[in-house]
């Protein structure tokens, strides 16, 4: 989840891919989503969706005009939030769950089907989402007027990434093997996001292995990563108050401290 | 998940009622739980397994003798685990997902039937678990060298403890009314201990509210939890490491430096 961050006021909807995306979506349907463009946790939610074929409308949050519906639903105005049958539900990824339990019958799944490999993809993405997620957003924010911080930052990424590539399936392409899972629902958008790493912060996907390499690239090759996903320039733009460290997300301020989001 | 800690070498086995449970679970099943008697994040899963009436075979796992058979099949020797038909499954709460997709028929289930339902409890499990489970843990380890610090500890865990108990059903019992669910099932083994709190940190569960009061009771007195509980003095022993502030399990050095975990 994340609050609208105070940067987005003149950037307020998708474009490139996305915005097409978003304009086959306006028509009223069972699933609402609640969505920010440039929001990478909203970004696992659409891409789930588009991924499983199930019928939502998509309803971009403008963060300085909430509409009255979507705060009567979700007080604290938090992206992404999804609305079925007139009930809330937050958080990226019970949402991405909730998705496989409100809609069995429609394939393919992001879960696996065994027990056994179902609990496997939920460790990973729990993993992934505690370990890679806020390395990336402490890289991001570690400003240049500290390099060795900087680096240390850029190592700490490094090293989630190794770890969890050390699990994954060796020929993939996916992190389970051939199947996309909540695992890679889980960082495609970080993946997707991570141009701006490489532009500010001296991040390079090879310094993580080559598995990462072909991982990363088949993530933001996904159909469903590519057609959720803006513009770069506009994704390079939102992540101005990130690179200066001045961001006010509740991720930016929960993992500035080091805290858990 | 936890390591052994140094500490427990003296305690090898569960006692009172635990230990009453244990010797009733020796017979090989389907399901095998490794465990350590003085782990919470292991009483987690063996009160669901409790629950829901599923059978299994307890095994203590040593933490200076850890048979080859569990090494095998969990390199990092990690408990809880569970082995399912030669499967190794590790992390408690995917676990007790685990446990709810293997045993669809056994009732009763801790999560809801409701799709929305279980969103909203995966949403607070997962809250609990990242909020007040840590906090729990930074406050046992901190030590009366710094008064003001441990302090600071307790209003987190309090703090934390309101705002969970603010979403939480108003009669309860437990957090989602009157089902048992994977929310009390994250949170009872801390409650469980929080006689080690209140022994040496100067906390009070009324200072975290009325509604917490009873909510902390309506977990204590559960069957599962009583049975799956060794005797009180015999945990308090358990955490003397912690409570010099010298523990060295996964979760300890997680927590002392505000990580996830």
């Amino acid at each position: 989840m994340s609050t609208p961050h105070p940067d987005a006021g003149h950037l307020p909807e998708a474009t490139g891919l996305a915005l097409k995306t978003v304009q086959a979506h306006v028509e009223p349907q069972e699933v609402t989503l609640y969505a920010a463009w440039w929001c990478p946790y909203a970004q696992r939610v659409w891409i789930t969706l588009e991924e499983r074929g199930i019928p939502y409308q998509y309803k971009e949050v403008n963060p300085y005009e909430r509409e009255p519906h979507f705060m009567a639903i979700n007080p604290r105005g938090l992206v992404p939030a999804a609305e079925y049958k007139g009930q809330a539900l937050t958080e990226s990824l019970a949402i991405v769950e909730f998705l496989e339990d409100a809609y069995p019958s429609h394939a393919p799944h992001v879960l696996p089907a065994d027990p056994v490999a179902r609990a496997r993809a939920r460790v990973w993405t729990d993993i992934a989402n505690k370990t890679v997620v806020p390395a990336w957003f402490r890289l991001v924010m570690a400003t240049g007027d500290d390099a060795a911080a900087q680096a240390a930052r850029r190592e700490e990424l490094y090293a989630g990434v190794r770890a969890l590539m050390a699990e994954a399936a060796v020929d993939g392409p996916y992190f389970l093997g051939e199947q996309f899972s909540t695992v890679d629902v889980a960082l495609a958008p970080f993946v997707a996001r991570d141009f701006v790493l490489a532009a500010h912060r001296g991040y390079e996907r090879a310094e993580a292995g080559e598995r990462w390499v072909r991982y990363a690239r088949a993530l933001e090759e996904r159909k469903s990563v590519r057609e959720t996903f803006s513009d770069k320039d506009r994704v390079m733009k939102s992540y101005a108050r990130y690179l200066s460290n001045e961001a006010q997300s509740e991720a930016a301020k929960a993992f500035r401290v080091g805290k858990a989001f």
